[in-house]
């Protein structure tokens, strides 16, 4: 039975303030439950309706935490989103420690992006593209919040972050930063990239200037036509897809 | 002064049936209506505070619609988005007539592209690419519903589209047409491409099975990590950028 106090714990987690006091999280949404079950992230609750816990009955066997069956209608009072969702678990955060660039090829940097839909989008895009390891600058969206998890589409299961000032950061590693600017070297044109850091900045102000100086190499997607700008996310994707295509040249 | 009748007449424009009906849609936001006014599209009415009037009254002194000073306030009242917008236009719908890839490197179509944020992001993503036409299936999100409208940031001027049977144009164009499926070739290795017709499917089902018999090369964007897809408009973005690099060698 699902109790007033859990659609209050739930509905706590909401917002910001009360995921970082408590160090937990929710997670809605068939495909994306079903990774983080089967995930190394520890599940402490799981609200699922009849219908959920009979298709998946068999990854239900293993589950250890709280189970409680909800109907699609509490579903939607408790979760973020209103949609043929069926299930919704609340999740243990993760202690990110920090990490270095040792055998990575490429690692993603976010200078303040802001909007979660974006960071959800670009953690779905870096896992596509095999890409482990990412770093946000501190005023970056939160990696927890509920609509960067839902875009990230499971996605999120699969990757180490940490928020950390990306000066600090890359004066300690010491290994080429490229940065898309507007004005940088057609992607196009570059050669075989050395293993590195890619970083994309924010939305409205692209990559701030302290940062700026810290680029080995700036970069551009070539366009054709008479668009000003590339979303941050579609940004990200082409540029991924052009560093894997020029390392396996 | 800002009457019932209109701030009821732009409330109707929210729904596609009034929007048919009338032969309008609206446009919002500093950037989208700048660059409406400055295009080849018919402005009816604009409602503009005053800051928007004083920031922009070179521009404003050519415009002969009718133009009515609101607050932010009532801005926020009539329109989609609560922003810093300063401004919303009504604008004419055009007739698009069904067009020919004469010469056309890359037209972009659409099968059952259905949600709106994702069909403007392509349209923004096209625009950046410089291909001018796109041709979307009759179940492919409205064109000028205003969450599209928005996601353009302005390309939405600069793009000819119609809707059509792709069955029946892709049958009449006999050029050869790039399918993305998650099997295809390696876009990486794909060739120099020939102009023709870049097709893109729906969010859940991609290509219906009808059109993938007219497909006449499927491309994939290689993958290195677990992500099992990437958001259509992402994929867009992505292997438009792969045909104008191929198509420069």
């Amino acid at each position: 039975m699902l109790s007033k106090n859990t659609v209050k714990f739930i509905k706590s987690l909401h917002q910001k303030k009360y995921r970082s006091e408590i160090g937990k999280f929710f997670v809605e949404g068939e495909k994306s439950v079903l990774e983080v079950l089967q995930s190394n992230f520890t599940v402490d609750l799981l609200l699922s309706t009849e219908s959920f816990a009979q298709k998946n009955s068999g990854m239900l066997r293993t589950y250890r935490g709280e189970l409680i069956q909800v109907t699609q209608n509490q579903l939607e009072q408790v979760g973020q989103y209103q949609s043929n969702d069926a299930a919704l678990a609340v999740v243990r955060m993760k202690e990110n420690s920090a990490f270095e660039p040792a055998n990575e090829e490429l690692i993603l940097a976010l200078d303040d992006v802001r909007d979660p839909g974006n960071l959800g989008t670009i953690i779905r895009v870096a896992d596509w593209f095999g890409i482990k390891k990412l770093v946000f600058s501190p005023q970056t969206a939160e990696f927890y919040n509920p609509k960067v998890i839902q875009a990230t589409m499971g996605s999120f299961t699969r990757v180490q972050f940490f928020y950390e000032d990306l000066e600090r950061v890359f004066n300690r590693w010491q290994v080429p930063v490229y940065g898309a600017f507007l004005d940088g070297k057609n992607i196009h044109k570059l050669g075989r990239p050395s293993p590195g850091v890619l970083l994309m900045g924010n939305e409205a102000k692209g990559i701030c200037a302290e940062l700026e100086k810290l680029v080995t190499q700036k970069v551009t997607i070539p366009g054709f036509g008479m668009a000003e700008s590339l979303n941050v996310a579609i940004a990200t994707a082409i540029l991924c897809d052009n560093f894997k295509r020029l390392m396996s040249l």
